[in-house]
């Protein structure tokens, strides 16, 4: 019997024309991380699983990781996110080199999932952290990479936005106010997630139900509907019950809106977003969480998100370091590009010249042609074999290179050639000895 | 107890210097596959092991695989070679697309190998197809690529050399003049793969078991001494013995003799070299093989390998389409321009302005003009917080930017500055608000 030829579930096959959308977005990530000073690196692309049980919480581990035990009874598993892979990167030199640490990857990673729009079981994520940054400027710069990214694409305030929040705030409200056990408090976190996905009415039920207190149910209810910097400060200090009202003002919602005035200064006003509602399910934030949002009503969902973390180290018994950091998943930001109809076409290769040859006496010239220009940087394709004008023509078409060149025993003869500038239909005489002349020719026309 | 930080065995944590040799390698491999008109792919992590199954042998599945069950009980493979990936692909859309398809990739693959120099089990793996091509022309294509690709790295014919052979000359002489049954050819083919790492004695006692006739063992001794193409055409001569001399010549060697003598008059004879040693043990090559090899006498091993096959797709129920490609593992490469110390330095990063600010107030200021900066495609590095200048130049001094701005009340009340070129130590005065001058200055400098 055949053999399918669909790739596995969840996973994609890159045709040239993917490829090339793939690598544009690729380039663009990198590009605007080595113009913030951030480096590149990647760790590998399996651990052993027990960096996974250790930071990134039994679901992920339980029901997403594609784990098994390899030939040495090793318990393994395929990345499903990077940063425990950074985090044990970062423990082995964090103590060597001078800090901040500006660090980029674009890993692919694997998670098992129901495959559906903005999820597959194979895809990339780009991920960017800053470690040992002075307090509040590590966030600072990393929102306005994220911002810069969005921008790289044509991306405006128009159709995405930046929802900030911070744990520290959460977890005030929640150990403080609401006051809930542990158990409560996890069930809380999940029932915000999904705010947005549910009918209000239902979401007050929930929140009633988990509290079973009115009181307290009054208070998240005032909580999720927060909206701004000024909300928050009014919501604290109606709330707060506490001795230290200053410094626990100071502890939980300074850093906060710190960054918010600081970002508002530098002109970062229409991107940003107060969110009560970003928590980020990950264990091992600690401060700022953020999400980049897409504005289009038919695609309100995240592109990337992240936050700040005080203690990513301690499970290698190393002294505490924090950082902040977020991830970018290709497939959701291609979906918020294609939403906003910000990519452009990639059907076709790019080939400066093609060259094509009438006689077999020709073929030698041709090839060495090719070769001298492509020294000189110039993309060629040789259309192979002998051909007479019409396929040469009807190649061309379908190609659609920027110059043409047709060569036959009469061009071997003289040595003259007639290179032909598609787009301009110009046409220009050179030497085929003259290869600087060809080079300057295609380089530099547009 | 602290978890290790140590990455899987057989894999690596690349780290920013390494990293930056590993994104200059494939963006070389990448860049001269365009001049090329090769175009890029990819695809899946995992894929059925009926795949591999049906085309790499069992030695890699049985040995070298790293195989499991996801949770929906398919057997599934983490990719050891990119072929039989991009022959699914190819089968998927061959009837649709003009010939010959140019493809490159690279890929991570994963083999269950025993870590030891030049092989690990996770690497990267650049590989290149023709497919479609008329015949020779893409054998001759292929080989002129891989040279490219070689010399883009510096690398010269006196670094390297391909050895070159045919599986159909092979094959004549195994049915032919020698003509063994098809378990003693499979034991000859691997005694060739091994020939150049045991003493000649012990080669010649082990010909003359499998083959258990004194005068085949002198055939194929003769065979494998054969350095020429004027040897093989001798050789060939001696040796035949049917009843269609010209007709079997033609397709046993004169693909083989046609691509030397293009190779050659191309100007490429001090790359090449006839070596019946190379066999490649791969079940899926028909025709012409070879490998990229190393001169050193330190590193005699090979960097590349590939070869031309007739029948990739026959296990998709697809029509044959000939084809010829190679895969170029970045571990022996690296191993290879180490050896040649053709590696240039990757341990410092690229910033070309480090901003330094002496006092709170000018922090606004310097992470302004640095977004400026950045936006005209400046590479500029924040120092973050205030801090004296003893601090600031200490940190140039370990960072080595290329360009130097500090920041203090003064600059940012007169709106004049000193951007220092710390190569030339030449001071440019220029005001803060002439964003395009400080660009045109940074990126004007070498």
């Amino acid at each position: 019997m055949a053999l399918s030829k669909t790739p596995y579930r969840g996973t994609r096959d890159f045709f040239p024309e993917q490829m090339r959308l793939r690598n544009y977005i690729f380039s663009k990530m990198a590009e605007v991380s080595e113009l913030f000073a951030y480096e590149p690196y990647d760790g590998p692309l399996l651990e052993e699983i027990e960096l996974y049980r250790a930071k990134s919480g039994e679901e992920l581990i339980n029901e997403q990781v594609y784990n098994f035990v390899d030939r040495g009874e090793r318990e393994v598993a395929i990345r499903p996110e990077m940063t425990p892979t950074v985090a044990r990167m970062v423990a082995q030199i964090h103590r060597e080199v001078s800090k901040p640490l500006r660090w980029y990857a674009i890993p692919n990673l694997m998670r098992y999932e129901k495959p559906q729009k903005g999820r597959l079981r194979e895809f990339w994520q780009y991920n960017a952290d800053i470690f040992g940054a002075p307090e509040n400027l590590g966030d600072l710069e990393i929102i306005q990479l994220a911002i810069a990214i969005m921008k790289s694409f044509g991306a405006t305030n128009e159709h995405f936005e930046i929802l900030i929040n911070s744990r520290r705030f959460v977890d005030y409200v929640f150990a403080g106010p609401i006051n809930l056990s542990p158990e409560m408090t996890k069930k809380l976190y999940k029932l915000i997630d999904k705010k947005n996905k549910m009918p209000a009415e239902k979401f007050s039920a929930e929140v009633q139900q988990i509290t079973s207190d009115p009181k307290k149910a009054e208070i998240f209810e005032k909580y999720v509907s927060l909206s701004s910097m000024k909300d928050i400060e009014t919501f604290f200090k109606e709330t707060y019950s506490g001795a230290n009202q200053e410094e626990d003002f100071a502890k939980s919602l300074k850093p906060l809106m710190t960054l918010f005035s600081q970002l508002e200064s530098l002109g970062f006003k229409d991107f940003i977003k107060f969110d009560p509602s970003i928590v980020r399910g990950l264990d091992y934030y600690t401060d700022v969480v953020f999400e980049i949002f897409d504005k289009h009503p038919e695609n309100r969902r995240a592109i990337a998100g992240g936050g700040a973390y005080a203690n990513l180290l301690a499970i290698f018994g190393e002294t505490p370091l924090p950082g902040i950091g977020f991830g970018m998943g290709e497939v959701p930001l291609t979906d918020f590009l294609t939403t906003h109809k910000l990519i452009p076409s990639f059907a076709k290769q790019d080939v400066q010249l093609l060259i094509g040859y009438l006689d077999a006496s020709a073929e030698k010239t041709a090839l060495t042609v090719a070769n001298a220009l492509r020294s000189g940087g110039v993309k060629v394709e040789v259309l192979l074999g002998e051909a007479k004008p019409k396929k040469i023509f009807s190649h061309s078409d379908k190609k659609e290179p920027h110059f043409l060149l047709m060569l036959g025993s009469d061009e071997v003869s003289t040595n003259e050639v007639q290179l032909k500038d598609l787009k301009t239909k110009a046409v220009h005489k050179i030497n085929l000895s003259d290869v600087d002349k060809m080079i300057a020719t295609i380089k530099g026309s547009r």
